[in-house]
């Protein structure tokens, strides 16, 4: 088998956000094991079945690509209000089109969660397993990558803690393997 | 007691969105229960912390605004991939801010979703609960508002089922009676 | 008003649950504040409609009249599989009939978590939320009260870290404040 | 590969179940597409980890095997509460331990939920789901099979709407694609 593509997408959009920067330290660190790109949701458009049906934003058709293209994805969201981004969510349903037919079926899906406090961003995780599985991509089931008190884990934009890169790279070792399932 | 004022929101952007016609039609029927009005989503950005610390978008301060103004919200929302839209959460994400004390905090919320099959799109009804449960409003507890083969009961853009006419009503008047134990 | 009668449940039956003894801990805490006796589910028998139908259990009779004469309860639960238990699921389940007109209609209840990990048990929050939501109880909301590394917190038997007892507390406070609401 | 060997597990424990009634006619119905029993969970013990300690109890054991021997799960259970019943989510607490490392982990498992009324349980489906996520088995994503107005299609105790049994057995299939992936 060929060098899995994964495709990693940030649940923030901030310039300096704390999901961003760990998946770009993440990139940089997964060696020979995988290739791995990132999508920035910046520009995607709110969802509205009227443009869909009109033409779809090129951003949107640029996400939908990215995905399609990629033997699995990687995403990090923060949590706000107990639940992902409606940045993420919105990106999702996009991308969930056709239903039950969209680039999203079949694809390996790891998540990650950060957040600044104590809790991960743990909460988030549910809802995002939730949407994920509506769109039948495969979410990865394992000891959920949860980050907590980020901001102490990150100098310089770079995500610098050890144990946590190892914990995601353990993560991304079940990701390739459900990838080679199918393959 | 004044009559109470009431916001409705719609999840969906489309023009000719069935969710915001139930919303219209809610309006009109209401008599001297309420007043009711409502506040588009179309113009909200994606949220992103950056712009919200430097200029506060227009369209974000007119919807705070109108949910301080409001006694009550009324939220009707389609489901995607099992939850609410992005769209819709994307939206109280923004009004949610700051944390724990918000124009949401404290509010009545009645929730209501419908879809053109069966079910009616209550599995968003559980995702939006716990969203707004984040920002301390204060979700209506009863039979879940369900308004499942939408399309059927929109005429020339007007709801027009008198059975669920009367379920509304009926969960408005829960709303009402929560908005007067604050009173 | 009279001082309220507060209820407590714990999710776990073991005999040295934490979750008990936090719930225990907080009984001898309240003061003036509030009187505060426990309910054990150890006696409650699997959910069975044959038998609610016959003849309701004498252990579940009493925990639907224990619910009734207390102004608010308090529910200690673990996590487990990212849920409440089942234990209290299925105590949840008798003590929610007949549907929609049970003890725990207009209930308030105030929910805490614990585990031995550094999430607190967080996780089943939002499931504990969801069932009691569909019993038309009250939950309140505010800051979660999830209590993480549990097992360093409790000496003898007694649970002893007063910031969380504070806390704790406080949010006893929101209880009495939303049963005050009600009188 | 041989016929796959799956186990059937209903929420309730009613002697007259729908739930039962359904997954015995679905064994009756699979032909040679796999061989399937059904486990009753009526003498599962609530959890209590005392117990486990000490010694499991024999239902438990049984269970625990019979998950084991399995090469796929069938779950059909009712909703209560817009969750799955207290006693399916207390028996797989039992089957989830050890954490991470049960007879569950990596198990394919089909969901299915119904009810007299028109929503066919689903709100059950999000509440199993995510248990299951956390004990690391494989739950089938696919349109999720919700059985309305069950009291309708079950004659003297056999469950007999052909459209359901078309849409269950093509669940199945999927089900047997999942196991097969893994032999």
């Amino acid at each position: 088998m060929t060098t899995p593509r994964l495709l990693g997408i940030s649940g923030s959009l901030r310039s300096q956000s704390t999901n961003t920067a760990i998946l770009k330290s993440l990139c940089a660190r997964l060696g020979d094991q995988a290739e791995m790109s990132l999508f920035a949701l910046n520009d995607i458009p709110l969802y509205n079945a009227d443009i869909e049906t009109q033409a779809l934003p090129a951003s949107v058709a640029a996400l939908k690509e990215a995905i399609a293209q990629a033997d699995g994805l990687i995403i990090c969201s923060p949590e706000y209000n107990y639940g992902t981004s409606g940045v993420l969510k919105n990106a999702l349903d996009w991308a969930s089109r056709p239903g039950f037919n969209s680039p999203l079926k079949n694809k390996p899906v790891l998540i990650m969660t950060s957040s600044p406090g104590v809790l991960g961003g743990v909460r988030a995780q549910s809802q995002l397993r939730e949407t994920l599985s509506a769109t039948l991509s495969r979410v990865i089931c394992g000891p959920q990558i949860v980050i907590p008190g980020v901001n102490q884990k990150i100098q310089n934009g770079h995500f610098v803690d050890e144990t946590t890169i190892e914990f995601m790279r353990a993560g991304v070792d079940h990701l390739i393997a459900e990838i080679k399932l199918w393959s």
